[in-house]
Formats: C-alpha cells, sequence, structure tokens
C-alpha cells in the first residue's frame, strides 16, 4: 500500500458526520478491503464552528466554496452530502467532473433532475458517479441494478423507499391514531421535516424511483413524468378498513414496463397482508423488483439514518479506491447502461393503468345510495369485487368501502366525479389503488 | 464499441445452458450495459453431441480438455460451471488464473475446498475471480458483502441457501407431510438429486456459508471448522410441536462474531413464526446480517435455478466487460480483502455456543418421568421455559417437548446423554437449537 485516496468531502451534516465515524473507526477494515489507505483531507460545510460529533475539524482543509473543493488538485474524490437539487450542489458536482474527479453523492433530488446529463459528464471524463445512498439508505439497491442483475430485462420494481411515510403508517395502524397525531410526534422524534411535504407528499420517493427507474430499465432519468400522489389524505378509517380487507397500506414507488410504455407511480397502495412488502414496518425500506432471469428479489434494510447512508457512501468510496490498487480508472456507467445506449421509453399515461382500487365513499343514509353508486360504476365497466359498509357515522353519514375487480384508472376517476355530484353524497370520494399483482 | 469479450465456457449443464439462452437473448442490453460485445467463442462439456436447449453447439470451437480451453489464447474470460471440487474443475480454474484469465465461476465446492488459494493466485496475476452464482444462486449476497458493505465490520450473517432443503421443510409443515414422502416427491420433481445427502445433510448449505463467512468477516475460507447437520432427523412431530410454540423449523446457515471467535454453524433451526426468515419458504433463500453501519440487511430470491444462476453468472461476467471499456484491468479481491490482509480468526467450539433449544424426549408414560429429566437438566444449568406433552402415543410412550432459556450446548448434549440412560426413557432424545436473538 503506497498510496492514499484523498477525499473531499462537502456537507457535514449527518451522513457527512457518519462518514468521518466510519473512517475513523474502520481504516484497518478499509485498508485491507481496497489495499489503499482513504482519507478526508479536505472538507466545506456551511459552519466551520459547529461542532461536528467531536470530530477535529482542524485536521482537514477547509474550502468555503464546494465548487472551489471539488476541482481541487488536492482530492482525489469529490463527496457530495450538501443535498439540494440546485446549486452549490449542482456546480460543485458538475465542477468535480469536469476535473475528472470520481464523485460519490447520496443527494437524490440532484440526480434525479440531473442525473441524465451528469452520467454523460461521467462518461467523457472516464470517472465514476456513485450514489448507492442517494436510493434507500443502506440497501444496495443501485449496485444491484447497475451490476449484478444488469443481465435482466427488469420487468418491474417497487418499493418502500420513505421511512418518514412508512413510519407515520406503520404507527397509524398499530396503533390507531390519527394521521395528524402520529405526524406530530414523527416531527417531535426528528422523523419527520418541520416542513413535512417532502416526504408526505411523495416527493422524496419519487425521486428515488426516478434513479430505480433508470437504471432498472435502461433509459435516462425522467422525474418529470411520475406520477406523485403523498399519504395525508390516508385516513385511520381507510387503514382500518384496509385490514378488515386483508390488506396493508404503503406509500410505494412503482416502476412497470408494459407493453404501452413505462408506468412510473407514486402513491398509497393497498398491499396483502402477509406478502413481504407488507410486512416492512416503521423506518425501513424495501425494494421488490422482478427480472427476467433472476425472478423476483428483494432487498430490505434501514432507508436512511446517519450510519446507514454513511456506509452505502463508503461502499461506492471504496469501489473507487480499488482502482488504486488495480492501477486502473475503471467505473461503471453511473445509470447502468452507457450513456449512449441510454433510452427513453413512451410513457403509459396515468389514465391508461389498470388496477384494483379501493373506493370509499360518504353518503345521506337514505336508501338508494348503493344503487345509485353501483350504477355509475356499471357504467364506467368498474366491478365490485367486495363491498363493507365499516360503521355508521353521526348525522346520518354512512362510508361504503368498494373494492373492484381490474378496472382502468380513467374510468374510475370519471366514475368518481360523477358520483361526487349525487346529492346523497356528504363527502368527496376516495380511491387508493391496490396492488395484488406486483410479483 | 470496437472488442469483443471473448468467453470459454466449461460446462454445458443447466446453468451453462441459461447462459447461452440468456446470451442469445439479451445481447443488445449487455452491449448497452457494458460498453462491449460479449461472446462464448470456445466450449467443453463431457458429450459433445448431446442436445443443449436446442443452441447450435457448432458456433463455437470444441475443447475436449477444460484445462487446455481455460489457458486458450482464444479466450479472454473462463466460465467454469462444471462443479466438484476436484479436477477437472480445479485443475482448469489453476491453468486459467495462472495463465492471467479472469474466472467467473458458480462452483461452491471448488471454492469452499480451495477459495482462498484461488483468491491469491489471482490477486497475483491482477485478474477477477467472480463467483456470485456460487452462492444462493440469483442473490446478488457475494457482491453485496464484497463490495456494497465493505465499509461494515459485519456481526453476523445467517441464511437460508438450500432451495432443497427448504422445499422439504415447507412442504411438511403446509401439508402435513412425513421428511420420507416429501423426499420422494422432491426426487422425483427434480428439486432433489437421486443422492440426496449432499443438500438434506446441510453440507451444500456448508459450501455456501464458507464462503458467505469468508466475505463478511474478512477471512481465509474455513469449511472444515463450520458444524454441520442436516435436516433428515427433523420429524412432522418436530415441525408441528415448533407451530403449536410460535416456530417455524428452517435449516440456516448461520455465522456470528462472538467474543470468543467465530461460530460458524448449518442445522436445523426454529425460527419465530411472523420473522423475515420464517417466511422464507420453497425453493426461495434468504440470508440477513447484520453490519455495525448498515444494521440489519436482508435479501431474497431465487436459490438455484438455471435462469436466476445465469443471470448471477452473468453479472459476473459484465463486471468484467466493462473492463474493456474502461480500458482497465480492475477487479475486486475474490473474498472481499486483499490476500494478504484475510485472517483466521479463532473458531469458537461448538461445545461453547450458548442458545435456547427446543428438546423432545420419548418417555414410558411413568409417573415421575418429568420429574427426573427436569432434575438431570436443573443439574446442568439448563432452565426450562415451556414445556407441552403434545399427544400420546401407541405403547405408552409419550412425547415431551421442552424450550429451555439460554444454555451452553455442552451442557444440553451432556444432559442429553444422561436423561438418555434413564430407564424410563423409550427412544433417543433429539434437540434443534432456537435462533430468537438474531437480528
Amino acid at each position: 500500500m503506497t498510496t492514499t485516496l484523498r477525499l473531499g468531502l462537502a456537507g457535514l451534516g449527518t451522513v457527512g458526520t457518519g462518514l468521518l465515524d466510519l473512517l475513523a473507526s474502520h481504516s484497518a477494515l478499509i485498508a485491507a478491503r481496497t489495499g489503499t489507505a482513504v482519507a478526508v483531507v479536505a472538507i466545506c460545510a456551511r459552519d466551520r464552528k459547529r461542532d461536528r460529533g467531536g470530530h477535529d475539524l482542524a485536521r482537514y482543509e477547509w474550502f468555503d466554496d464546494p465548487v472551489a473543493l471539488a476541482a481541487s488538485d488536492k482530492i482525489d474524490v469529490f463527496v457530495e452530502l450538501m443535498g439540494g437539487e440546485g446549486d452549490p450542489a449542482r456546480a460543485a458536482v458538475e465542477a468535480a467532473l469536469k476535473a475528472g474527479k470520481a464523485v460519490v453523492t447520496a443527494n437524490k433530488a440532484l440526480l434525479a433532475h440531473h442525473g441524465t446529463a451528469f452520467a454523460r459528464l461521467a462518461d467523457a471524463a472516464g470517472v465514476a458517479l456513485n450514489f448507492e445512498a442517494a436510493v434507500a439508505g443502506g440497501i444496495p439497491i443501485v449496485k444491484t441494478l447497475r451490476e449484478s442483475l444488469a443481465g435482466n430485462q427488469v420487468r418491474q420494481v417497487f418499493g418502500i423507499l420513505n421511512g418518514t411515510c412508512n413510519y407515520i403508517l406503520t404507527k397509524m395502524a398499530d396503533e390507531g391514531r390519527d394521521f395528524s397525531d402520529v405526524l406530530a410526534e414523527a416531527q417531535a422524534l426528528g422523523y419527520a421535516e418541520a416542513d413535512p411535504t417532502f416526504d408526505i407528499g411523495g416527493f422524496d420517493t419519487a425521486h428515488k424511483l426516478a434513479l430505480i427507474t433508470a437504471l432498472a430499465f435502461g433509459t435516462e432519468v425522467d422525474l418529470e413524468s411520475i406520477y406523485i400522489e403523498g399519504i395525508e389524505h390516508i385516513t385511520l378509517a381507510d387503514i382500518r378498513n384496509a385490514a378488515n380487507l386483508g390488506y396493508t397500506i404503503k406509500l410505494l414507488g412503482v416502476s412497470v414496463a408494459t407493453a404501452d410504455g413505462l408506468e412510473q407511480r407514486v402513491h398509497p397502495t393497498l398491499v396483502p397482508v402477509g406478502s413481504q412488502i407488507a410486512d416492512v414496518d416503521g423506518v425501513f425500506n424495501a425494494v421488490r423488483l422482478f427480472g427476467d432471469f433472476v425472478g423476483p428479489v428483494m432487498l430490505y434494510g434501514r432507508g436512511a439514518g446517519m450510519e446507514a447512508t454513511a456506509s452505502a457512501v463508503m461502499g461506492d468510496v471504496m469501489a473507487i479506491a480499488r482502482n488504486v490498487r488495480s492501477g486502473a480508472e475503471a467505473r461503471t456507467p453511473a445509470l447502468g447502461c452507457c450513456p449512449e445506449f441510454l433510452a427513453r421509453l413512451p410513457v403509459k399515461p396515468m389514465a391508461d393503468i389498470v388496477s384494483h382500487y379501493y373506493l370509499r365513499f360518504g353518503a345521506l343514509d337514505k336508501p338508494g345510495v348503493l344503487g345509485q353508486v353501483a350504477g355509475i360504476l356499471g357504467r364506467y365497466n368498474i366491478s365490485i369485487a367486495s363491498m363493507i359498509q365499516p360503521e355508521r357515522q353521526i348525522g346520518g353519514a354512512v362510508p361504503i368501502v368498494l373494492m373492484t375487480h381490474e378496472a382502468r384508472e380513467a374510468d374510475v376517476c370519471s366514475a368518481i366525479t360523477e358520483i361526487d355530484r349525487l346529492p346523497l353524497m356528504s363527502q368527496p370520494s376516495r380511491f387508493i389503488r391496490i396492488e395484488s399483482q406486483l410479483d
């Protein structure tokens, strides 16, 4: 071992501090597994004086400007842990790649917006752009899709990709508590942000799904085409109704290759109790996929957190560190496919997807309501698989819960619009998609 | 793309034919993901005339001798799918590495016996030795341990690694059938070999565990130190008793780093109903591990079969193919650690392991039996957590089933030896370890 791989680290929040912890405690292990010493030599963060888990920052050269750090001759690898889709993260990653430096990032927002461009830049420069930590924390889904299962035509991939949402849904189900109540607790515990929109609105899941989709199907990153629906409208009653019908509600990111184009969607989903995905509780994440040769594969682990994310960053750094011993600038194309082969697949419009649906109506307790609802559904070719009337509410309004057979999304939306115009309906109807066919 | 990566393929059984299928159907995908064409150019098998899934073998140069193929100038990568721990597989892999050729193999027996020596040879030659397909079929556990989670100190790893055993145990539980009955069916269906000893005796699991252990803990491969016990003594009564107590019986491979050394063991195990590992049914495999930074991770998928195994082989081949575009002979150390750092950890003797135990005694239906049994257990510091007497048997013999608190294996063995000498005991006592503490 004669050379040290020199890291420039931008961002000293939770993950950055976790990476310093890992490097401090595991230097021998890292050297044994790469044949090279790996060391942070320069850092950049917003506040030079804040305590960072007791680490002595004076050991590292300080940069005020992440772009200057990224392009510095003093580093071999730029580790971007600042976050944010825009500058300075964007400018810094671009500067690093243009300077011919390998980049490791945990920044899903940045890559969801600029991943294709950065993949091209990295390829042109002949350097690695690794981002395992950007998707599902410590779960090795990026490397699995990019390398291990690269010989497969992936048919579908879906997962629980946001720990905050899964924590909230799990708590609601386990403790019979309302969404707002559990959200407030999650915020107090630090599992949810003060402004939780990004998580509970499904946007974080969509960023991760955009990357998973590109890796799975060999396409450019296409965040704009993802249908996004969050969990803020899921009620405790929905969760109880689902349980009575044998389902659990999860926020899923789903991508499916169909004959009509690629489906990419993020939404709350009823999944069968007892299925692997239904059993993923709390802050854990899981990704399940189906490849034409490998069949079904599931990966499960911690989707966030200081240590799990630092583990993923370090795995990416070590892949680059092994090049020192090999004497080679080897890298896997950032998005799995060589950039010149990245496809743009047709997008299947959300209106055209076919699913089973859970429908919840609130109606006045008058005779004939169900007949009118069923009549409208029938006219839109939506047939009912089962029906429950879970509980009577105060003031004469009653909930009606229906499970449909396979129906087209556009038909369901049209039927609901028409049903909501009925004088007997006392509150807006809602629907939740059911995934009983994901393999 | 100007260069073709030339594969020499030795062994045209199920997996070899699956690889030809994959190459035939996915050549565009492989080129897009590696930047290089990948093609089999030469083959070697036992019988030149047998039909191999309709593939036209005349397209490939034929070798009668796998060693000659391995060292041939006509190939870049030697793909060893012959199987067997000895020659010719051993000689062929050695010849390939010595000739400076990358090797991809699915041969767990070969690597369990000679993995450390081959890892050294590959490192000295500066070539890759990849073996994803040797462990848990299509599940990317080798790459996950070797690369993705390389920054972790792994604390434990355990898994269901043999589909034949898991199929038999699942069928026994689901259909209430005897071991021998289900085994005969599995043999008829091709899930079990005519001589099933290798699978049901736990030896196949041990081979895989030996490789997982080396990867997880940075050690030389140490098959000799693995305690191996198969499933042939598991009765339907054991499965029913376990179910009544809230457990499922699985054949696990388990490796745990303890203060007293490394535990490496293969044995039937009671795992709690509802745990992820208990839900792995049929021919599926799963590996669960705990890394100090990443926390718990589980991988699940098909552990065997033509297509899933071909997927794993292809992933390994594609990792090497990417070197063509990079212009680099990059590789990960075969066993995760650079050979000069591979450790030999002290082995924790099986007698010293501490576990909960399921104990089954067959006793004559006379007063005082339970008191005598409990007395002996107490003298060996084994305390009873619960007891059931599941059913009366013919002839006055009754089964007694006990669940213990934590006890030392040596004490359990000594107590059982003593108990079996009691005149009131009508059949040999048996114990099965319980894993309720694996994370």
